[in-house]
Order: structure tokens, then sequence, then C-alpha cells
């Protein structure tokens, strides 16, 4: 239920772009690092900010006449907005092209060639289809795991009003590789020499970085990326390392994912476990890394990505059908700042962080089978799920000074879920029910920055300053 | 789109209720023993029954004068009525009180004092709301996993036009169990001495059957229940296992759910492994056992399972929560018939056979990690999983004559999903996209019997021979 105050008018009011607004009657739950939940609670939103949280009575009483919009989330749940920590946009379209195939099939066979032949266009309509997917999951923010065309990209989470850490897919060496993925050279994944021109990728990851670092208001950020040790030397990793380091921004790597990995790192460069004993070794190991999957680490690399303070992404679905039980609460239990992916469609193929948090429960309960004789049912409870997903997430991204929480002074990233209907009743306990019962289809709105970017199950596109609203069936025809 | 042809009118038109119907311009998945897929496909319902299936052109050419309604389904998928074979739908109301809690709290301190406080109007409006998220999600039939107040049960399978197993609670020893639950002797659970009255449930097993089996128009089916080993003398086993024989229907028992199960069949009934084992010794493994979960079976014993034909319901979130990792990829080698089940909601929580395909798959192809070193990306693929769900529950309830794949002959018990909503694009295999991409809120429409029990997400009741829709949020205020 929505009310103009008569503190002042919108020239977008139906689409809730105000630039003033209170969201009340909701239950909050803050995420925060006391775990708060208001029962009745309002949140005041000036621009692109939380300018205050706290009881709905309190925040109508102090903010109704400032505010530009009063909205009544008639005892809906508002959460902060969950952040997809592994996702690889430009395979969206690719949902569905390599399902029970062996691995070897599924990399060689389906996704290499569909990937080193993607135009531009193509990833630009497989990002805006991922992120719609995306959003509808309640995602606020991601972390792209790495594709060929990063200001499509680019392009595409402009329009989508998401908030993104982009990554170029780098690689430098590598046996068997598409041929138009085989001839970059180390310098040409940094900073090519401009007069050489590709007809590939005309970008190195330090002009990307200048193009788009801080563009769409600031929702979209550059990362460096390392497709996974297979594909880079010894060269590419710490000048990536030293890159990131003076640029301020993190790098994202899959890391460790299956034990043919772990084995050729053993053979080629002389450690005695795998990857993550390996980048210990080299100095890589550093609190701006992203470590995607990392399932196969023994105790003593655990501790070493502890002590480095890398974060870890969790990927359930994938782990599952691809790569094997990473030890998730093992790392938890030595701190390290787990978050949750969902990886690329052809990998998973359902595109939803909220199903990601009931699949990372259930299979790390189950998962203590193999360790203690029986499930688990308690390890990996509601609330840790729930803080992957959120601020774990935003740890991850290096962005949680602005989101992964709500609170005061940090972005307005925020979902609403309904859990009035049929999946989530009856509620006994909000936070298991959040994480246990609820489906996509309860993520009934999404904000992003202070604007919606889905209301009432609509997706919202924000084009020359002004949202439109997107249709249901717009993109089924391709 | 629907059109009333010429061949006449329906009192229930708009609801959909006509006697003959066509259905056509869908992508028909029949789940056949030909594994038959219509691209363009219809069916000619009669009554309860199918009548026709195939091209659209044809059966709209043959049929259309003698159809009350033309349906066209705009090239939706049309597919047998999903089977969920092991639910508790009187712990419905218990969603969400056993969460994160070890299996002792879960068992003695939450869902014992729960279940055994129940009245029959709990039970009544637990299967109604089960009932009701089980339609959301395709389920067509269910096997009830065994309740205290089956009469309660088939009061609300009758209103929700729902096919049902239905089954009692039935112990007759065992240690710890609530005071209201630890005084039924065996004759009690077969056929108690009627001078007798008890004061916490009047009906016997018998009497059950005599009062509801083949209810409801047929839809409702009483089978004979076990709740487990350690709640089930010799003697109960065996008079339950001839009553079955000669009532010509089915128990449902949970089977090797835990390792301390084994132990205690060991310790106590002198066999050398566990449950199965013991039950093929005292002979009550035979075709009409629905055997629940079967996590902790050996070789040998899946082979006894196979011959025996008994057959398997695998609930994945349930185990993976609970249980642990059951055999199923070597009982499908096995050629034993594993279907699906959500188990209670507080087991799950989600009650959801589409969420369960997507779990059955994915953690069957993660579970050869440990018995291979790494997952099978292939193991379990999607028509083995989507198999499962409808024609292997349809053997597993019996009823296969009748329900389980769209064929002439068959009872129209049929789902409709819209592949044209974001988590099912882009389409690139359909079987593969039901099982990996479909979620719940694809499921649009579902009918069964020849009524349709939900239509375009809304709920329709059946009250005194008529359709009512029922409001979204109408049982939200208990």
């Amino acid at each position: 239920m929505e009310t103009n105050s008569s503190g002042g008018g919108s020239s977008s009011g139906s689409l809730g772009s105000s630039s003033t607004m209170i969201l009340h009657n909701a239950v909050i739950v803050t995420m925060d690092k006391e775990s708060r939940v208001f029962r009745n609670g309002g949140v005041f939103v000036v621009q692109d900010r939380i300018k205050a949280i706290g009881q709905s009575a309190d925040i109508l009483q102090q903010f109704s006449q400032m505010a530009d919009q009063i909205i009544d989330l008639q005892s809906q749940i508002l959460l902060p907005g969950f952040v997809n920590t592994h996702v690889h946009t430009s395979q969206q379209l690719a949902k569905g092209i390599a399902d029970d195939v062996d691995l070897m099939t599924w990399l060689h066979d389906r996704i290499w060639p569909y990937e080193s032949n993607m135009t531009e266009e193509d990833s630009y309509i497989s990002t805006l289809l991922c992120g719609i997917e995306l959003i509808h999951s309640g995602v606020t923010c991601f972390a792209e795991a790495g594709g060929q065309h990063v200001s499509e990209m680019a392009k595409a989470v402009e329009l989508l009003g998401l908030r993104a850490c982009l990554v170029q897919s780098t690689m430098d060496c590598g046996e068997g590789l598409p041929a138009s993925w085989a001839v970059r050279t180390t310098d040409d994944c940094i900073q090519p020499d401009s007069s050489i021109s590709f007809n590939f990728v005309s970008s190195s990851q330090k002009e990307l970085y200048a193009k788009h670092h801080h563009a769409a208001d600031g929702r979209i950020r550059i990362w460096f990326g390392i497709r996974q040790i297979m594909n880079a030397t010894d060269r590419l990793l710490l000048e990536t390392r030293d890159m990131a380091r003076e640029f301020k921004t993190g790098i994202h790597m899959h890391v460790a994912e299956i034990p043919y990995e772990n084995q050729v790192v053993m053979d080629t460069r002389k450690v005695d476990h795998g990857t993550v004993t390996f980048l210990d070794k080299i100095e890589f190991l550093q609190n701006n890394l992203l470590s995607a999957h990392t399932v196969w680490v023994n105790h003593t690399e655990i501790g070493l990505l502890s002590r480095a303070g890398v974060k870890v992404s969790h990927c359930p679905a994938s782990a599952m059908r691809m790569l094997g039980f990473a030890p998730i609460k093992e790392m938890l239990h030595a701190d390290i700042c787990v978050s949750l992916g969902t990886d690329g469609a052809p990998s998973n193929n359902r595109m939803s962080i909220v199903d990601e948090m009931y699949l990372a429960s259930l299979i790390n309960k189950g998962r203590e089978v193999f360790a203690n004789g029986t499930t688990d049912p308690a390890a990996l409870p509601a609330e840790t799920v729930l803080r992957m997903a959120t601020i774990n997430g935003a740890k991850s991204v290096l962005w949680d000074n602005d989101i992964g929480s709500l609170e005061a002074g940090k972005k307005a990233d925020m979902v609403v879920v309904d859990p009035f209907s049929w999946p989530m009743v009856p509620v006994h306990d909000r936070i298991t029910s959040l994480v246990y019962c609820m489906r996509t289809e309860n993520v009934v709105s999404v904000m992003c920055n202070g604007q919606w970017v889905m209301k009432n199950k609509k997706i919202l596109l924000l084009m020359r300053g002004r949202l439109f609203q997107l249709q249901d069936k717009l993109l089924m025809n391709f």
C-alpha cells in the first residue's frame, strides 16, 4: 500500500523511484552485527542510502514529513539484498546445453565451443537474462566469474540497476583451448601494446578498469580475473596480485575445483598438495582474493586461506553436480568468510540464490555422514546460511562498508519477501523459514541502490534515468 | 484459452469440470513405455479418463464434436501428475518447529509431543494445508506415511480432489513413546475387541479399510502401516503382511533409516546386518511393500529388495538432513522401482516434488565422490528422475494401471507446466529443463481424476459435487 505523503510528489511515483521514501510495517531482518530483527520495523531511504532504521512508529514519527513516498509493507519481511559471489552471466544462454554429460564433454564439447563463439551482443543478452533471473531470487549484487565481453556485461548491469563486480576471463596458457582463446600473452591479459589490435577482444583488464570501474552511479566495479591455475603462468598470477593491490580491487579465481587440478599442480609446480598450497608458496593468497568453489583443500590449506583472509564462494548445486563436497563447516570454523554462488546456468541450472541457501544447508548437514557416520541436522544452521548469502557475500566482494546488512548509512539494497503464501505457511521461526521454506516465488520486490529493480514481481529497467516495466514475456522469442 | 464447443455447455464451464474435454496445442511428455513426446499434442478426456492421446490435429478432428470444452494450452507442457510416495500430512502444521536440532531433540522433544497431541481437527487442517502445497508442485497422488486420524485425512483428500493411499501410524511396542501411544496391543492395531473403546483413537486398520477404501470416487485407498521396525513385534509384521495380501493392498513402512536402527535389529533379532536382512528372514519382503528412505542397506540387501519386488521411496531433502545418502544409483541398477517423496514438513521443509526432483539428481551425482573420487554428472539423468516422480511413483503405490503416464485408458491425472517464464528460459532440452530448471512456480494447473484441482494457480475445492475456488490467503489466520 503506497501513499504519496504531503511532503512532495515524484515524477515517477508509481514505480517508486522517489528520492526519499519510508518503508514501514515490515519484519526487518537486518543481518547486522547484533543480528537485530524488528518485528514491526521501518526504514527511511534518502536517494541511494538508508538514512535511518528502527521501529515503524519511530521512523514514521521522525521522517514522514520528509518522505516523498510512504510504503506500508503489511508485515512482509525486509532483508538485505542477496549477494551472489560466483556467476558466469555469459553462460545464461547455455542453460541446458550440457546436462547429464561427463566433465570433459561438458567442457570441451559444449561450454568452450559456446563461450568462445559468443558475440558481444550474445554477452549482452545473456547477462540481461541472467540478471533478470537473479533479481527474481533477491540478488542485488553479483560477482561475475569471468566472461569475454565485459563492456557488454556492464551495459546490461547498468540497464538492470544491479550492483556487480565484473571480471574478464583471463588465461595466458593451457592446453586444448579453442583457437580464439589460445593466443593471448601475459601482457595482453594485463596491458597490451597499444600498437597491436586483437580481432577477438580489444580490451586489457587495465583498460576495462579505466572504462568501467565506478560506472553506473558507482554500482559497477572492475575486478581482475584468473580463470584457473592450469591457465595461468606464475607471471600472470604475480602481476595480477600486484595490479589488484595497486588498483585496490579484488581478484576472482576458480580454485581447487577437481582432484585432477591439484594433481597437475603437484606434478608441474612442485608442491606437496594442490592449488592452495602453491598459491600460498608464491604469496598470492591475500584478503582481496575471492576463491570460487575451493572444494579439494586439506586441513593445512584451510589454515592458509584463513590466515590470509581469503574469501570463499561456495556453489552448492554446481559442487554437487561437477566438483564434490567442499569442507564448508571446517572453513566456517576456521573463520573463513564463506559466501554463496549460483555458478553459471549450465552447471546448476537454477539460477536462484534462494535455492542455493536451501541446498547449502541440506548438503552440508548430509556431508557429515562421511566424516562421522551420521548426518548432523544442526550443521550449517539457518542463520549461518542467511549470513553467507548477505553480509558474508558483501565481505567477499569487498563491499561490506556499503551493503550486506540493513543499517543506517549503508546503501539501500533490499528484498521484500511475502511470507503469507503457501510455501511459508505456517511460520514458526522467521529465520529458518527464510532458509528452508522460502522459495524464489516468495521474493516479491527488490531494491538496489535506492531504486526498485523488481516491484510486485515486475522487473523494472533503468533507461535514460527513467524506470520502465519489463513485460513478462518480452525476451521469450529468441 | 478456452472455448465451449458446439457440442454442449457445462454447468461450471469456467472452472473446467466438463464431462468431456479436449486439451490441445501442448507439448505432451507422456512417460509411457516408449517415452513418447508429442511436440504439438492433444488429449481427449471423458469423465475421469483419457479417452485418446495423439497429435493435436488428429484429436481435434476426431473429437471436437463430442467435447463440452476445448482448451488451447498454447504450447505449454502437459505431464502426468506427480506421485509423492512418502509424506506425513499430519506434520504440515509442524513445519519449522524442529529446524537445526539434533535427531533425538527432533524426535523426542518436538515431533512426538506435537503429533501425539493432535486433535482430529488438527489432522484435517494439516492434511488440507499439506495437500494445497503438494498440488502447487504438481502432485496428484500421495502415499501417506502414517498419522493418527485417518478419517480426517480422508475428509481433506476428498475436499482437495486428490488421490491418496492413506495409512494409520501403527506401533505395538517400543521404548520412550508418548503415553497416549504406548498402550496399543498388536490386536488393537489390526482389529480390536469391539467391547473395548479407546479414548485416543477408535479405529483399527481393518475398520478404516472398510470405511474408506475406494471412497471419494475411488480416489482413496487404505493401506496398512508399520511405523518402523523398532516399534513392531514380529507378530504385527507377519499379521500385517498376511492382512495386506488378503485385502490386496499395500504396506507402507520406514526402513533402514539410521545406522542405530540396523544395530538394534542386529542386537535384538539376531541377524548379521539390519532391518532389510531381518525382514527377508521372516518373509516380510513382498511386492506390495513401499519401503521409505531405505538408506542404510548393503549390496546383499539391495539384491533382496530387488528379488522381492519391494518399492523404495527416496526422500532426498529429508535424507540429507536426517538420514544419509541412500544407494539410489545401485538400486536403480538392480531394477528396484525407486520413486520420490517429500517426507513430512519438519524433515524438509519444502513440500515440493519439483524440488525433490532437482535434489535427487544433484545429490546422487555428488554422492559418487565417495565411491569413485569424483562426482558423476551423468548419474541419475533427468529422464530417470522424471520417471521416479511419475510412472515409478504410480508403480510404488500399486496404481500404475491407472496413473503415472499419459495413455488412452488411464485416469486423467495431469499437470500443466508453463515453460515461458524466467526460470525455464531458454529451453534447450525439454526433459532436462523440467528436472533442472523448472521451479514449483512453473506448475500452473493440475488435474486429478478428470477434475481441475488447481487452475491458473488457483486451488479448487470439491464440495457437494461442485468446485469452489480457494482464496489465496483463506487459511492464513490460524
